[in-house]
């Protein structure tokens, strides 16, 4: 066991901290203290952190795009190099499975993000660049300053605060990024680090390019999201800190993207579950249990039409969650959050229909639960009935009529994701048109006959949502290029000289490829 | 003298305010009180609008985008027709002169924006769809619920919150508009009003599509802002009131769009001014004593490398300035605040070179202000020294040396504007290429050899920049179609059946010229 704590990164050096302070991660399936030490940075060391990335901006703004492809590239491709041992430490920080999930799922999915955002941070289509010839007025999205980045626990790579989607959008958009990495697998963290440090060198970007601490106080890091050097910050993760980082951002007027917490309604008509009730209940039994329930996006509220055959549906989802393996959850603090929230919606006026206790599995874990709860009583208590119980659980709505089921549909908080269920052969068309447009405008992404999770790297995606499933509904943290977006700012240029006009604004399309809006119509012509 | 209060206009009906509080315009080149009387709305009256036009929005989805088309032309056309009275009451009102500025460009610069808007509405451009055809997944930005629009006082036209520019994006972005007038030209913006809401009886838009209250407690306004039927709000005004809804608005995560303050930094160059400092200086007084000075785009703090020249350039501002016309204010308030901000300048270690004091012309007025500071004292004093003097004031820099500019320019808060004059041989390159780094990431417009007033409303233009010019640096009020996507959610699709996605995202193209981009090439065809 060492004493040493490890190494963090600032200004293009590893180097120790000058803290005493430090945390361990855990092996969530031994309940054991891993033995690392990981210091917890005081606000000297996030400030240098702060001045250095600085200087990094001034550095990025004089390079090429095609640069910051270069060094996302050679990321992703030296993860790959190192997938064994980075899946190794991850699947002992986080006990997600190594198969089917991270190594041949999320490893994959993350060095696909990187290089996405690399091919976008080459095209330059993110920018949508804006010329008015004639008055010559030009204007394109162009990169904002450093970008704190708190990742969550539940991706320890994907949405890592290093080398996940907002690294990756942050840097294509031409930004530095101070990673702050979640504590829950700080070590997986600290290997991703050091090949984006190593990557960084090879393709030499400004030192201070990727930094990374391990952990700050709670008052630091919101004098950090607040610092008149940041240019924004994404976070995502649980809704009190969230909100606590929020509220220091928006004072000082620093962008800040969230992603805070979301129970994804699914709507399952009539027709469906006479159609095919078993198919949906093994869909949703899948969707939920998977990766223990620990997604953003996992479906935390089913809503149906109080009937025989709906509550013979809960019976079968019953059966089949009592028969599924009960995962290992990502710590101890998971556990306990989890069953803290399934006791606050009994105590809302939920009913337990399985699980609710501790154990069932190996390390920390809960029974797979599935609750149950009237729509006059979800109704009577609709905030706190709205608690995200994250993990292997579940709440189940039975509304006594298509009034009541507008209803509920009409007090839901903002989500990422709504599903709705419906007969294939247009049985519940009628139906479907009714209470659609409530859901749909309290998400980010409606989905028809399919469950929430599995969000597609896309351009088409929104991973995003009203709030408090994010800060604001217009970005999304998935799907490249609009989430680089996120990380910049609207720069226009008028009557700006030719030459002292960035490239992607001159007469001549810098690529020949470029696509470029020249009096609203797009082209990839030169001027 | 009416001693009943004017009617406000909620739900599709003008009628009583149930208040029996009230305020009254002024005519400020008279400085006397103008006879209407408008009511100040309790928070009933508010919650009543708020619920009107969340139905109108349940309305207004079901509507086409040629609808709202239609209704915004025809407003356009009712405003020309009425063009006269309209301009009188807002002269009246503002004291700002009919011509050359309301009834030849303010007035036809409104209507201009508003078909433009329509033409925005009818095309679709500004929804930038997003199609994966090959996993179904399709996305699009949407119109996200009623908004509230706080216009301000000087531009009671082009950005009244009825009929100007926010109010142009909102409906075109399909969201009904609550309205809350400036308190200084009420009349005016109900002039506007009237005609907005016979052009939407006559389009047959849902009645609460346009609504007017005249004045609310501030409570109440942060009531309104942070309500939960409330999709966004537009504000443009005061700082302190504006950062009281933004605090408001930001705490229940309700997307809010503002105009603060900004005091669009001019640095002239030595070459420039060797080159052509009458000319410059002529730019200058224009740009700086046009409506009195009451532009967001007024160069309020010019940047000059201190020399014999610069100062020599200083003294011919400074009889430019005396021997120009004074203008009347918008109002008493606006004087004082002027006078106020003066104080505050000079007791934060600058010197007033001409003007400082009342008077001068007719009514509420001051005499036209140069204030001079050197850079070591601008330094000391960085904060203080930014504060606008909203009027016919700007404070001159004197820097010691290119390195103190610099660090100058380091200082500024951010702005909407910043330009950089330079000699047009290209003697000042190196100079220019040092300094406009620092500037152009403070601003949302760099301008080269050009004032900032004058924001042309055209698809490049950004009237925003970083906080706390505005709330948020990715957003332009002035634009179209990029002002719109204020005013709406990112909304995905996600295996949604065919026929009930939106008609922009299915896969024949609605209108046969609609842009969308598949697979990130930009195309007008059908899939």
């Amino acid at each position: 066991m060492s004493e040493k704590l490890e190494p963090i990164l600032i200004g293009g050096v590893w180097r120790d901290s000058c803290s005493g302070a430090y945390f361990q991660a855990s092996d969530p399936k031994a309940k054991q203290k891993l033995p690392a030490r990981y210091p917890v940075s005081p606000w000297l060391e996030v400030e240098e952190a702060l001045r250095a990335a600085r200087r990094a901006f001034d550095g990025l703004c004089g390079l090429s795009s095609e640069r910051r492809a270069q060094f996302l590239e050679r990321l992703a491709d030296r993860i790959e190099a190192r997938r064994v041992e980075i899946v190794e430490l991850a699947q002992r920080e986080t006990a997600l499975p190594r198969e089917p999930r991270l190594n041949t799922a999320e490893l994959p999915r993350t060095t696909s993000q990187i290089r996405q955002a690399a091919a976008a941070a080459r095209e330059g289509f993110w920018t949508l660049p804006t010329i008015d010839a004639k008055n010559n007025v030009r204007s394109m999205y162009r990169p904002l300053g450093p970008v704190c980045v708190f990742g969550p626990n539940n991706f320890p790579l994907a949405f890592n605060s290093v080398a996940g989607g907002d690294f990756a959008a942050a840097i294509a958009a031409g930004n530095p990024v101070l990673a702050k990495a979640n504590t829950s697998h700080p070590g997986t963290t600290r290997l991703l680090a050091e090949e984006a440090f190593r990557a960084s060198e090879e393709t030499e970007m400004p030192p201070a390019s990727v930094q990374l601490l391990y952990r700050t106080s709670h008052e630091d890091g919101k004098r950090m999201v607040s610092h008149a050097l940041v240019g924004a910050t994404a976070y995502t993760g649980s809704r009190p800190a969230g909100l606590a980082l929020k509220e220091a951002a928006d004072r000082a007027g620093k962008p800040i993207y969230l992603e805070l917490s979301s129970i994804n309604p699914v709507v399952v008509l009539p027709g469906a579950l006479e159609e095919r009730a078993d198919a949906i209940a093994g869909e949703f039994q899948a969707s939920c249990l998977m990766g223990t329930g620990q997604f953003c996006t996992n479906p935390g509220l089913v809503l149906l039409l109080d009937s025989a055959p709906a509550r013979q549906w809960i019976d079968t989802v019953k059966a089949r969650f009592e028969a599924a393996q009960v995962g290992t959850l990502l710590g101890e603090g998971v556990q306990n959050a989890l069953l803290q929230s399934i006791q606050a919606l009994e105590q809302a006026g939920a009913e337990v229909v399985t699980g609710g206790q501790a154990g069932g599995g190996e390390g920390y874990c809960v029974h797979n639960t599935v609750l149950r709860v009237s729509g006059s009583k979800f109704l009577a208590n609709a905030e706190a009935l709205q608690q995200e119980a994250f993990g292997n659980a579940s709440l189940f709505v039975l509304a006594e009529s298509v009034a009541q089921l507008q209803e509920i549909l009409s007090h839901l908080e903002g989500n990422l994701t709504g599903c709705v269920y419906s007969h294939r052969g247009g049985r519940d068309e009628a139906l479907y048109r009714t209470v659609t447009p409530l859901l749909q405008e309290r998400v980010g992404r409606l989905l028809n006959d399919k469950m929430p999770t599995g969000v597609l790297v896309t351009p088409a995606m929104n991973h995003g949502g009203p709030f408090p499933a994010t800060g604001h509904p217009g970005f999304t943290a998935v799907g490249i290029p609009a989430s680089l977006r996120r990380f910049a700012m609207l720069q226009c240029f008028d009557n700006v000289r030719h030459d002292r006009l960035p490239l992607e604004l001159q007469n001549k399309n810098p690529t020949g490829r470029l696509w470029r809006s020249v009096d609203e119509e797009w082209t990839q012509r030169d001027l």
